[in-house]
């Protein structure tokens, strides 16, 4: 269903409430959807008369801050069962979102084993394999034969959230082996799981972040991760949906890191969270732009006699800025996505160059053909050397761009030799090179030439 | 293993050749890392050397751009005969990006079978589902009982590159049902697929977007996607692996969309085709900024009484893009990874207005109190008005800070209810709108205060 399609419905629920058991049929991510544009108290009424583990799947779709705030209108009992039904790393960040006041009633109103799951995936950071765990994992021990470890799975297989692997553990618990679910089923009879397992699996610990966890699920094909504790104790899997989530979570992650927004923060972060994240970039973002007026203030004496200058210099800079940007948004994304290695980086930087160059030729006639014509029909101000002026645009620009391009790749690559997470910030020191090229460098070459 | 130790292994190698055989001892992905750092002509020799079924594993693992350079170098054999043991979808990436006159002569080389399987994806756009599926799909006829299709799938499972689900297609090959393999090996004895199937299951045409085929598999958490022909007939299916790339694709091109460069570029790319992919958005760039510059030309006047507002404008329209951008990209994100259901837009559009302002007054303080204090002391010029220019810089930085969450939050918003995608030019756009009050806004203020 598109969203268009979620309003309507969501409009007609809203004034037919006989209506409310069609949400039943829906499939969980359409009901949630249809639940997000409800008024938050229909919502929450329409919640509680869904089977506990429809409503589980449901609350399971919605963002984890608009659910924590319907799930404070649910009636206790109503929302211990729906959480119980849930898959315990989803319970628990919907706990984990909750006042604390209330957390220990819903506890205390939940199954018992569901709440020690709960409780044990929030030991671990949010943002932690331990956080992103599930602890229905298929576990079997190392001696058992191929056909009793079928057979063990046949009984319990409901329970199991994700069996694309079957994990061997020795006696004292720890991870042994690995086994896809295909290949155990598929097995000769009378083999036992340590002879057809692969030994010493690729595991995560509990507190291993989430971007690592993506990453070796990406180089190695994984559609689970197991995790261990300090031990080598079997405690857990991240599921192939996990995984998935992982994944965008650490691809979306960079645009955010790039501009000095939390890499954690979403529309419905808490404002004060929010500000908290953003604020000591923007203050450096301040100190780097002083550097760059200290620049532009040496050069002020031209724009008295040609005042036209100071209104052309943001074209260049916001040219050069935009060049840049370019070059930067390509080169974090291949480093995301593909472990750019070193012995490619010069020949990567040379190639920016190129495009730098052929935007920048392009461009500068533009922007020069431009300035003249505008200064010459008087449209932008007046100037008494409107050729030199236009020259002085040309120039400037064709030289940002080039500057502007390897500058947008050369920083994620040095922020990434410094062990620094390629995209931080690296939009806000970008910009400090462009602005001083685009308004220092400008108003320079404006003194020599003009 | 880390980057740098990749390094180390390939300069190793490209010193001991006697030791190259130690490469098919690594995984496909280190294997690829390695070869990347070597030079050309070495890692194409040492590919050579590899068996077929490994070298086309390590090929799979390889950027397709760089992975072409390199089989441009490998004696037809060996290259036939590694292509042929691809995935068939791999397969095919590689062959696009080879030069026209050598593709037919490869194509001669290769097996019959994986011939064909690669022509057919090659009918599709790359980026469509005909262009990610394999063929390689485990299709079963709706009347077998589920101990016959266990059975066949026995005998064939090395064949399938994804068994994640098993599907049902009735006697015109049409797709009829889906089946998860563990569902099917557990069912009970007697059962037909017909039975035990799951009717009408989630299925995209061949020519459906990648970033459809990864929506969907999202919203319903498939982690396998089937494709049909426009008979209905199954055709292929877009396996787990190709799921997770697609959906970290669609991911990051956000960023590159932004800022107007090609969402299929990588740094890879031949440098005249990324050029044709930025120029037209710097071109409107440049357009965009002329028009800002006829907004500052209007308010020259208050620069040639007060030159030091020339220098300090930059650091208004800095921060009010920084800020705009940090809710742009968080807004973008959100709406990535979760459809933000448009009755929750207000709501977000005052919390970032409230984070906005929140910033605004921090920074608006921190810029008034520092300009004044490099005004006073003479580091940066001299005004005869510092308290009002400072004034003048304190009121236009919590100005643009608030404008610029906003116009970062509701540009995405916009964009998508024109139908558009919500990253395009988007940053651009902002960046009008941050330059237009960061510096006309700013100097119009300053004509009226000083």
């Amino acid at each position: 269903m598109a969203q268009r399609d979620h309003t309507q419905v969501a409009d007609y629920l809203g004034a037919n409430r006989e209506e409310w058991g069609a949400l039943a049929e829906a499939s969980p991510s359409d009901a949630a959807d249809i639940l997000e544009q409800l008024e938050e108290e229909d919502a929450a009424e329409l919640l509680a008369e869904l089977p506990a583990d429809h409503a589980a799947e449901v609350l399971g779709e919605i963002a984890p801050e608009l659910a924590a705030e319907l799930i404070e209108q649910l009636p206790l009992f109503d929302l211990a069962a729906a959480l119980s039904e849930m898959p315990s790393e989803a319970a628990a960040d919907l706990i984990g979102e909750l006042d604390e006041e209330v957390t220990e009633d819903v506890f205390a109103a939940m199954t018992d084993e569901a709440e020690d799951e709960v409780r044990e995936i929030l030991l671990y950071p949010h943002d932690s394999a331990g956080g992103l765990m599930t602890t229905d994992v298929a576990s079997l021990p190392i001696g058992l034969t191929t056909g009793e470890a079928t057979e063990r799975i046949r009984q319990l297989h409901e329970q199991y959230e994700d069996l694309s692997y079957v994990y061997v553990v020795d006696d004292e618990a720890r991870l042994s082996g690995v086994i896809s679910f295909r290949d155990l089923v598929f097995s000769r009879p009378g083999s036992t799981l340590g002879d057809v397992m692969i030994p010493d699996p690729v595991a995560v610990g509990t507190l291993t972040d989430r971007e690592e966890v993506a990453e070796l699920a990406q180089r190695y094909h994984l559609f689970g991760v197991p995790v261990t504790d300090d031990r080598g104790r079997l405690v857990g899997m991240v599921t192939t949906d996990a995984v998935i989530e992982a994944v965008q979570d650490e691809a979306t992650e960079d645009f955010a890191a790039s501009v000095g927004a939390g890499v954690a923060e979403t529309v419905y972060t808490n404002v004060l969270e929010s500000f908290r994240m953003r604020v000591p970039w923007l203050a450096l973002n301040l100190a780097l732009a002083l550097m760059v007026a200290f620049v532009i203030e040496q050069q002020t004496g031209i724009i008295s006699s040609e005042p036209v200058l100071a209104a052309l210099m943001p074209v260049v800079a916001l040219l050069g800025g935009n060049g840049g940007q370019q070059s930067l948004a390509v080169m974090i994304r291949s480093l995301a996505s593909d472990d750019v290695p070193s012995a490619q980086v010069p020949g990567i930087l040379g190639r920016q160059a190129g495009i730098g160059a052929l935007n920048g030729a392009l461009l500068a006639a533009l922007a020069g053909l431009l300035s003249l014509g505008l200064l010459e029909s008087r449209i932008l101000g007046t100037s008494s050397e409107p050729f030199q002026v236009a020259g002085v645009v040309a120039i400037s620009v064709g030289l940002v761009l080039i500057i502007g391009a390897v500058a947008g790749s050369a920083i994620p690559v040095v922020l990434r030799r410094l062990g620094l997470d390629p995209a931080l910030a690296s939009s806000i020191f970008l910009t400090l090179i462009t602005d001083t090229v685009g308004f220092g460098g400008f108003l320079l070459l404006a003194s020599w030439l003009l």
